[in-house]
């Protein structure tokens, strides 16, 4: 096992020196396609139908006995203009694949212990609800609630909507025991508020608010194994652990262990665990934390196992609950990523499996830790979601990389072979993978950043060619055109187009302990560094490294310096309004929805804005640090032309527009619609025709202000006069 | 006439002298009640339940033969918790009267040329329609179309509401022709917006929006004679004078003339005037114009009325198209109130009749305006309502005063004199009035307020008494406890309860050079004043109108200086906030659902904040202004306790509120429901459950923080524990 570790290691580093920047520039100046095994003349080239169908990989469940998976999917669909849920059954011997179920939602799909059934909650028109699915594809409700609570960027929602149209919960959540004989559920019911004066805090809490909270209330439930259902507890709306649970509970011999939030009337929260005895047939209180748990595994010694440590000390830990602390070494891969599947930990506590993800070319795995150290598994590309067999001897995983269309693969966890069983998107396999290659650079400021480089399908030495540059924060890394990544920038498409695009990630906090404090004031709304450290850590070093990946490549006779854009969502888009009103290196952005740093927004959130700005701008000794920050106080001094996308009027956005063009920059505002007036598209687009519609903008607006390019087919070719008139009333500020 | 025109400004001018402040104190040291004529042992007090039926008096008719008339008015009805409207028929001779109708809605009520019958616009449950009213009472509708189009505080609205609440429109507006053979009406139909994405201004808009703005379109018909309908034009949504007609149109014999808005591309506005010629059946353009019309009438001469000058100096003058200008001479009156009825011209142009405002102790009267003068006609406090018959010899008339019931009265125009009919709420006559005095005060600034002084029912000279103010710009007028002017301050139950009200208008413009300056310059939004003067001449010279009227009173051994409060909301929300920022005269305030001068909302109306502050907070050289004015940044130097009522969750308001809060100053913001989560409450509340809870709230407030009061019976009780923690917390700054 030692050798496997080490092997593992290895083979990580090895990948790691394989690829540096300058070595793989220089690929491309022979076949950089002649790896791939793929003859370009007979796949095609990306679409933005393409773009829209690539399948966003939900989860995957393993059968028992090793043998079949089910998976669930989320696409596109652009006849309904809904993305719609898939439920896959794999055989995972012969790879044959069927689908059974197309949902508007499915969610939270598991083996049912004990049967060679799955169950899983689905909205089949009347709400989501907990159904068993059996291998032959029949169907039939297991716990059904009258559905009365939305989540959505909707009217009334009990939760926002995460890239989903408005849902209504019958069934919040659920779990099996390790024996499938009893069943924890979750049901919510809304609560019409009574008609009624609101004062202070419940009026306070409305300010700026797009769409009316709802309220609702949670109840737990046990169904015995003689079927018999307890109300365990009713929970209120405040109880948001419970509210938005997805049945994470411990199952033991004599309990059920659930956590439920506790907020004193003081606002403070607990998170407490309370556990349900069987035999006594009533919960107590057995352990509570003020603490944010964000991610908790134990390990084979029985403490919590942690990453540790910066950059090259980072190391892997396991800390016992007497604190003390048992190194398995340093890697360069770190544990405990949200975006993958979480871990498991065998029945005897001798082994325990964990995601990780590597620090350069970030890519997953599976970590595999006993006693004796800690063993990657590595396929091609990353190991994103993973469900495991009872014993641990064999997962069932999707799997994708930049230039890998996702695939259903199965891992053999003694011997790490991984093992590709059925494509789960064919029609992307038809697409010639572009040529990507992964690159870091260290900017002005010493911060490393890694990322990749996509390259124009027909890229040739000596040519420069128009860039832009794509940022979200720091989920660049080995998955499949991620809409979470990419949003609804077309990237393949660019590159088709001839763009060279740079997904460039920011400055790692794991890499840097300045970085890390500065993302740690953020966090925790702390004022422990000075304004200008907080807008040179959080902001400024990410322009920088814009900027300076820029210069690299435009002094390797790559890029071309005088067409270069950028685009980002969310974080990004405060990185790219923030390069806008900071560098003149970009001629045209496109942001996505995302205003932060707007001086609008502080009194929604003191505490955050006085960690970044030491205060609220009215206070003249703290207004300079908005000045030379906030980007709507910048516009005068912008340079390129500024596109925000958003899914929601946000007044941040509209003041940084309206800001833009009074200073004369060329600037514009697009609001996508959400399915009717009550409700909004989310933050992650899921209307497919607003995607659509995105990314046809994003072409058209850097065709037309990098390139000069105009296109009568383009959906918003009628933009054009306008931004004519834009473009000839603009100062030329950028040279 | 000249002597009637004589003697009438002689009596206006006895009116006043007759009731300078000093000596109505006076008269109160003996018995206030002696000349009013009623007995208070058999007369009750004010109970909150009369403050919530005082009935607002919404329009008039009279019957072409001046032998009836029909009414409507606006009454609280506790049962269905609504507003409701009611139609009244009078016998002018006898006194008479008789309900025809009750309906959530009645509007635009007129007599039918050439008919006994009345038409109005009325809401009978399928929408605002067009109906005809016989004298007996039947109802049959004249004009029917479906109802779409919503005006209210609510969703898709097309115009917001004024103090009722949501309605649905089928009718718009309408008028006879003279001869009553001609019907022009309006209906509006309402424009689902398509699912779309919005680009820029169309984004802009939504900023800050809480309810989403429908789409309609409103379309204008005539019925001729032989009773067949005409499509005469069809108007978009930008035409917000079609949209929002009254039914204002010019007949002449051979053509109808209808104002229409023009907007132009650029987004400039014309008012043009359209000819529909009958003869012809198409309509033409006439006339366009620019300018914003506030108040037209043409006088004997045929030129434009208007009252001109400065106070002492003001005369009434006519402007003939040619520009000439005849001064009719100096009147302690202005014409052309909007509060009242416009005006009318007698048919042969000798005569027209106008309404009246004296200028101290605000009333309203009828000018009746010929070649050879201006002749007032005054009744007892104010004629407010009135309708002539075609000969404009009689009048019917709505009457109310301070302490005068509404009653409907007759109005010789030839004789002057006035005839009391009946009373309009016998439950109103029952109540002993309370002592009200006219009174003025001239602040430090040298500028001139009016207003009253409302006396506790029990004063006693020589006692002390807590006081409260009460502003709402400058309506405080012979009216009767009208709700525009004092809103949910219960005036005459704090009266009942010990409390010296007054009643303070602001400084009029009509008055001063530089206070009329300032007032332009805002309405306007020019930059003609700078900042400190528009700062001192719009709001601090009210505030100090405020303490300087506290400290005479207190000088007279009145009121008691440690227990003064102050009121007003909307303009007069403006005017506490800023006292209560500025001053520390006042111990407790209810400042009623206006937040303008926050800094929030400068992006939304930066033209009115540049007049008023120079320019953006943001900018260093202007934020000073922002910090001498805007209350929520001028919070730590208050001192007396803030309560905020608001109809909806302002973010101004609450933005006050947290300031309060956080520099440890008792305040309460109070949030007063709409019918459902998709409408709200109006600015000048009109659900009666809202109006007697914040009337109850008023009470509660100003008790506790004045008085150290509590009474357990009242509904906010429950608030004491949280308003002792405050008080206990509150630095005694006001000291």
């Amino acid at each position: 096992m030692a050798g496997s570790l080490m092997l593992g290691c290895a083979s990580a580093i090895a990948f790691l020196l394989s690829s540096p920047a300058n070595a793989m520039v220089g690929k491309v100046d022979g076949n950089p396609d002649a790896d791939a095994g793929i003859n370009r003349e007979a796949a095609r080239r990306w679409t933005l139908a393409d773009q829209l169908t690539v399948p966003r990989l939900w989860s995957v469940a393993i059968a028992v006995d090793g043998k079949s998976a089910a998976y669930v999917t989320r696409v596109a669909d652009a006849v309904s203009d809904t993305t719609l849920s898939r439920l896959t059954l794999v055989d995972l011997e012969s790879g044959s694949s069927r689908e059974l179920l197309r949902a508007p939602w499915i969610d939270q799909l598991r083996r049912i212990p004990g049967s060679a059934a799955w169950s899983a909650l689905i909205d089949r028109g009347d709400g989501v609800q907990l159904y068993r699915i059996e291998p032959g594809g029949h169907i039939a409700p297991i716990v059904t609630h009258p559905a009365t609570a939305r989540f959505g960027d909707v009217e009334d929602r009990i939760l926002p909507g995460y890239a989903h149209a408005p849902l209504t919960i019958g069934v919040r959540a659920y779990s099996w025991s390790p024996d499938g004989r009893r069943l924890f559920f979750v049901t919510l019911d809304s609560v019409s508020d009574e008609r009624q004066i609101l004062i202070d805090e419940k009026v306070s809490d409305q300010r700026g608010l797009r769409r009316q909270l709802g309220q609702a209330t949670a109840s737990i439930y046990l169904r015995a194994p003689d079927g018999k259902v307890t109300l365990i507890a009713r929970r209120p709306r405040s109880d948001r652990t419970t509210i938005a649970s997805k049945g994470d509970v411990i199952w033991t011999e004599k309990d059920l262990r659930y956590p439920v939030k506790e907020v004193d009337p003081g606002g403070g929260e607990r998170r407490v665990t309370m556990a349900w005895s069987f035999a006594e047939g009533r919960a107590r209180e057995v352990a509570s934390t003020r603490d944010y748990v964000y991610w908790q595994m134990r390990g084979p010694r029985g403490g919590q196992l942690a990453s540790d440590g910066l950059g090259d000390t980072r190391e892997i830990v396991e800390v016992g609950d007497d604190g003390r602390r048992h190194s398995y070494g340093r890697f360069p891969f770190s544990i405990g990523h949200g975006a993958t599947f979480g871990g498991l930990r065998a029945s005897d506590g001798s082994q325990t499996v964990v995601n990780i993800r590597s620090l350069d070319d970030p890519r997953f795995g599976i970590g595999v830790i006993d006693r004796r150290g800690v063993r990657p598994i590595w396929g091609n590309g990353s190991l994103t979601k993973c469900d495991f067999a009872p014993t641990l001897a064999v997962a069932a995983c999707l799997a994708e990389g930049q230039s890998l269309p996702p695939s259903l693969v199965t891992v053999d966890i003694a011997s790490g072979r991984v093992r590709t069983v059925a494509s789960i998107s064919p029609e992307h396999e038809k697409v010639a993978p572009l040529h990507v290659t992964p690159r870091s650079w260290t900017n002005r400021y010493g911060h490393k950043v890694t990322g990749y480089v996509v390259w124009p399908r027909d890229y040739e030495k000596g040519q420069r060619y128009p860039a832009i540059v794509v940022n979200h924060g720091n989920d660049a890394d080995q998955r499949f055109a991620l809409q979470d990544n990419q949003w609804e920038y077309p990237v393949q498409t660019l590159a088709e187009r001839g763009y060279v695009v740079l997904l460039i990630n920011e400055a790692s906090s794991q890499l840097n302990a300045d970085l890390r404090a500065a993302d740690q004031a953020w966090g925790l709304q702390r004022t422990t560094l000075p304004p200008e450290r907080m807008r040179e850590l959080l902001w400024l070093t990410g322009a920088a490294s814009f900027e300076d990946a820029v210069s690299e490549l435009a002094d390797e006779g790559i890029i071309d310096r005088e067409r270069v854009g950028i685009a980002g969502y969310s974080r990004g888009s405060q990185l790219v309004n923030v390069a806008m009103t900071q560098s003149n290196v970009f001629r045209a952005a496109s942001s996505g929805d995302g205003a932060y740093l707007e001086p609008v927004y502080e009194p929604d959130m003191p505490d955050s804005y006085r960690a970044v700005f030491g205060g609220p701008p009215f206070d003249p000794k703290v207004l300079p640090n908005y000045l030379a920050l906030s980007p709507s106080l910048r516009a005068s001094v912008a340079c390129g032309a500024i596109l925000q996308q958003v899914a929601a009027p946000h007044t941040g956005a509209i003041d940084f527009y309206k800001a833009l063009r009074k200073a004369g920059v060329p600037a514009q505002i697009s609001l996508f619609p959400g399915e009717g007036a009550a409700s909004d598209e989310t933050h992650v687009f899921h209307i497919p025709s607003n995607r659509m519609a995105a990314m046809e903008e994003n072409i058209a607006w850097f065709d037309y202000w990098l390139l000069g390019k105009r296109d009568r087919a383009s959906p918003f070719a009628e933009r054009y006069a306008e931004w004519d008139e834009m473009k000839a009333a603009l100062p030329d500020r950028c040279r």
